[in-house]
């Protein structure tokens, strides 16, 4: 992760009141954007990254020289077609990627921050990327859109600031992180917590860091991004380069082999207590409680329009949970679109070129941006 | 692991040739047994147990001084009735309750084999027990019986042995291991090699053996023995011993307690070497291709009556699974039954009181006694 000097980032000076009680301010968010911003300032939209997403949607990664992560749907001509939208994307807090997080460097003790970074929340992350849409005087956006975590954002950003969007996409997410999500997060934590090199989260560089903890945390989170379906037909039992069972720990299959290969390229890219902060983020997503119990308050302010999107094949955030939010929004009163989309790669579709969906989200953006 | 000494063990004199081309002899095989043998030696049930079984399959297990992993099952007036049946169940090969396995000292360096234990399969598990059958000068067990690790014994038993049992019972389990459950098997590998204790499987004894990475590969196996909807109604987003999150990484949930306690425990009793050898030999698995892609042909010689049994909430070896097993067997003109118990325990079912599956074995066991 070297070239983070170099991300565009503003330097939020206003106070930010995190859930866990603390206070931070003048603290950095690293952004970027895509398109340009039109006269009337109406065709922003604000995509909100998952887990182990950053700032770079689309066109080339700097950091990782691979394309961004919504390559399918952003950029010129394509679904979310940046020769009409302006699309912007924070890197969230707790990030590695530029934001104020535990890669952050303490202005008194000139270490980064580690373990002594705050615990924050998916309510803070918002509330830290709403300065970036008041930096860009955006009075009100044309949509806020993301998966998974990215979603969580979305909800929380409609019932934070009701009246700063025009259409809200939330994808393949939750309204409260189930137990399961809760255990899966908690199995990644505790590998990186394993490894002898976290040291209670001061490793001081790359060269002593918990590659292996951390490794295995995204093996485990990447058998879930996927569908045992899809596994199933893309990888088998296939072997991998070899004739037959070598009766040994190597890689015999091609979905150790690719797994083994997804936990070592990932920690090229990802700050372990990263890791750490933004699974825990996720786990205390609760959107439902901090309504009192009563979803369809959250989004009650609201006048955006909705468009919720569910995978048949995503069993970490299936489309039961996806409906229980259109089940609030229409008890909202909401204008609320669902659709469930066929595809068997799992809860990764909404990364992947999966045409349904990305012809879906098109569609909706072009005949809203019409009449909105 | 201490007692070790005294579980009751057979030594097998005769040579065994492994499937990675070794051949051992004068091998341990540990075993219990509950119930008595009748002079007709017809009331004979072999159990296999799951990855980490053991030979105590009801009763207090003497190594955790819990009760045995079958005990809703098995015992005087049980399902499978003690009274009645003779049980017999071995520690497979590759395990650490006595049987050959890598914790077995080389006689030569007097060192524990580690991981010059060779890589075993399901096949060689089952060939070695049938000593154990030989031992007890059975000709003919009544059933051969055991769920998830322990139905791919019974399948290869039948395939190997097919005038050995008049029935069998495969129970949540699968012909051939999918990619999902290699992943997941590899994931929990991948784990335990990462901690720095492992040193390439040469630990010595308990005080400096890879407890953390060995503690994380069960938190993640155990995870997928549960259901989704099983771990949102147990534990949900319940908190742990305290009113509200606390912004820290401790256990703020019960199921993340739940999980810390259940890699903690798994350690005391079972090693970690054990641990890569016994999902290797799941992974490799594959009884389809055993028989060159029909699997009807390994149960053609059999003419025993099967009882195949799949859970609705198992994701691990799902119904869809165990049906490929019933399709082969009607292929193959065989005797068989068919149940899908409802259950929201997950792949564990097999193993809790769920009276539908317990009642369902009772009643085949009984029906089929009387008349076989």
């Amino acid at each position: 992760m070297n070239n983070l000097d170099k991300v565009k980032k503003i330097v939020i000076e206003k106070p930010l009141k995190l859930d866990c009680g603390k206070t931070i301010s003048n603290f950095p968010l690293a952004y970027e954007t895509y398109g340009k911003l039109n006269e009337k300032k109406d065709n922003a939209i604000l995509a909100f990254h998952a887990l182990t997403g950053d700032q770079f949607v689309t066109g080339i990664n700097p950091i990782t020289n691979k394309n961004g992560w919504w390559s399918y749907l952003v950029g010129p001509d394509k679904p979310v077609d940046t020769n009409k939208f302006f699309v912007i994307c924070a890197n969230v807090i707790g990030g590695c990627i530029g934001s104020y997080g535990p890669n952050t460097i303490d202005p008194i003790t000139k270490k980064k921050l580690a373990t002594n970074f705050p615990v924050i929340t998916i309510n803070d992350m918002v509330n830290a990327q709403i300065n970036l849409i008041d930096f860009f005087k955006i009075d009100k956006l044309f949509s806020v859109m993301g998966g998974s975590m990215g979603g969580m954002q979305v909800l929380q950003f409609v019932a934070n600031f009701p009246n700063r969007t025009k259409t809200a996409i939330p994808i393949a997410c939750t309204a409260s992180h189930s137990a399961q999500n809760i255990a899966l997060n908690e199995l990644g934590r505790q590998a990186i917590m394993a490894d002898v090199n976290w040291n209670k989260g001061d490793y001081l560089n790359s060269e002593c860091s918990p590659d292996k903890g951390l490794s295995v945390a995204r093996m485990a989170a990447h058998i879930t991004y996927l569908s045992k379906k899809g596994l199933q037909e893309k990888f088998g039992r296939k072997l991998q380069e070899r004739d037959d069972l070598k009766f040994s720990f190597d890689a015999d299959f091609q979905i150790e082999s690719y797994l083994r290969h997804q936990g070592s390229v990932f920690v090229d890219r990802f700050d372990a207590n990263s890791y750490l902060y933004i699974t825990r983020a996720m786990d205390y997503f609760d959107l439902v409680k901090q309504y009192n119990g009563n979803l369809s308050n959250a989004f009650k302010e609201s006048k955006a329009k909705f468009f919720i999107i569910s995978f048949t094949s995503d069993w970490l955030y299936p489309t039961s949970e996806n409906k229980e939010i259109v089940i609030a929004l229409n008890a909202a009163g909401a204008n609320v679109g669902f659709i469930e989309i066929n595809s068997d790669k799992g809860h990764d579709s909404f990364l992947l070129d999966v045409p349904e969906f990305l012809k879906s989200i098109k569609n909706f953006l072009d005949a809203n941006y019409k009449i909105l």
